[in-house]
């Protein structure tokens, strides 16, 4: 058994190759610039964790592994595209870098070869594991199309942006341990429950996320406290005041639309408060968590194989502000 | 065994059905929307073509013939954004009725698509096919890049060129053939054949694409003749031109940029006929069909087995003019 550093290191150890081929420069250049901005390589080391948990990692586990991550990079190529974002973790994005055609081209050919990957492992394994593979790419664009759709609307249905979060972040999470433990042998129950706790983790990590904007210590968190507030983003915190809040408080966040950065955030932040967001997305987060640690609970394997698993969960959602 | 009309109806009508989920209608209506708007639906036929080469068609043949259509599709979605194409056979590109990251998305989902519909082919065939598939899907997104960076330069080199040519446009076209013939159980030498074939008679179009542009009869022709030579679009017939022209003719040639298009469609089609490049042009494509016909010839199956498509291959390129 190994802990989510040691997979990581030798995850990363491994996919630090040359992925694409040589020829044409002006193709594969940029694909290698952006994997080599790097990342925190999540993804395929749940995917390992996932077939861990059944056994011996499979050889095959690392081809599975390498091809989440490409499709991973894929989504975040394109999806800096459409929310024309300049930077990802600090550097240009491909497309700021590159131009727009080259990183819809990019992006579209490390899909590609994210799919090569998968057609590596042994023939016995493909067709469910490109089952599930492909319905999570589709659940991801979805995803993304309904945040581009809610980022139009004025208001959002708590329900759907639920919904919404957990096709663009949480499926990906969920699929990536889902296919390694396919892999390893497990039966459809344990695949089930492995699932639903990468989905309800990656939940409680969004709405983790979302609090510590609004109400993280800016030392910890390392995030300017307040982005999503001036940047207008929808989250969790949002969409739920803008159910609960009063025709007075809807009057005073609309004025605070044109206010100036700080004023805004102060007076965001005073609203939350009052309509009570700040206990509500603990509990929130709280149940999801519950429900997590419910479905790795639920898992028919020895309690010591889950180890790795409840360590990560726990490193990736604190449980006491 | 199957004419290529037979096919295309059968084909048209089983792919006239609902591939996409109804939600999010946002990302999935543009989708339909574009397969909509039709398509000779070659690719397709051509795998089915492949495969009945060598028997009866495989029920799963229709899978990969849907997934190539799909594919297909996905690169003309994206092809159309890097393009600023406002149309595509007549009617409004996926960017242009919907917006470009709609078309994005919609293409990768259909993409992700096309993949699935191959992993819905029996086990022990999906490890080869998505072998070819893969490596066609790479090699057209390097056409692509390749086209857009030729577009930049003032000289591109013949064989580059012809390269190009082959990764954007023909590759599709012999790997579909050689996908059916897979699923067909041909050997390799027989599917190294008909890859030639295809692969030879997709470079045969092109070439008669280009020259018709030019040379063709407008009435026969269906398009606006000298379109190309309008839009200053490289074709064969231009590279050969850059590569044999006098230095008066390479100025004659800068002066015809800044012309009106009459003058500029006549002015080239002089330089053309002047450099010989017509002539040059249908030697050419005799010497692509030559290869063609000769791959053909070298498949290993009963000389009738061939006959539909050795029609295709005359109704696609006409060897008269």
């Amino acid at each position: 058994m190994h802990s989510f550093e040691e997979l990581s290191t030798a995850f990363t150890a491994r996919f630090d190759v040359q992925h694409f081929p040589s020829h044409p420069a002006t193709l594969y250049e940029p694909a290698s610039y952006f994997l080599g901005i790097g990342g925190k390589r999540i993804r395929p080391v749940l995917c390992l964790m996932g077939n861990e948990l059944f056994g011996e990692i499979d050889p095959d586990a690392w081809h599975l592994a390498a091809s989440i991550e490409l499709f991973h990079n894929f989504t975040l190529i394109h999806d800096d595209i459409m929310d024309k974002a300049p930077l990802r973790r600090g550097m240009p994005t491909v497309h700021e870098k590159y131009g727009a055609s080259t990183a819809l081209l990019t992006g579209d050919v490390m899909m590609v070869i994210a799919y090569d990957y998968l057609s590596r492992i042994q023939a016995q394994h493909i067709r469910p594991i490109m089952h599930i593979y492909n319905q999570t790419a589709r659940e991801v664009c979805e995803g993304q199309q309904m945040d581009m759709d809610f980022e139009k609307m004025d208001r959002v249905d708590l329900e759907a942006y639920q919904r919404m979060i957990g096709l663009k972040t949480s499926v990906l999470l969920a699929a990536s341990l889902r296919i390694g433990a396919i892999l390893g042998g497990a039966g459809l129950g344990n695949q089930q429950h492995l699932y639903d706790f990468g989905k309800n983790l990656g939940l409680a990590f969004q709405v983790q996320d979302d609090y510590l904007d609004a109400f993280g210590d800016p030392g910890k968190f390392g995030k300017q406290v307040g982005g999503d507030i001036v940047a207008g983003k929808k989250t969790f915190l949002l969409i739920k005041t803008l159910e609960v809040a009063t025709a007075e408080q809807h009057r005073r966040i609309d004025e605070l639309k044109k206010a100036d950065a700080i004023p805004k955030i102060e007076g965001m932040l005073e609203i939350f408060k009052a309509c009570g967001v700040d206990a509500w997305a603990r509990e929130l987060k709280e149940k999801y968590m519950q429900a997590a640690y419910q479905a790795l609970e639920d898992i028919a394997v020895l309690s010591r194989r889950k180890e790795p698993l409840k360590q990560l969960a726990a490193f990736l959602v604190q449980r006491e502000y």
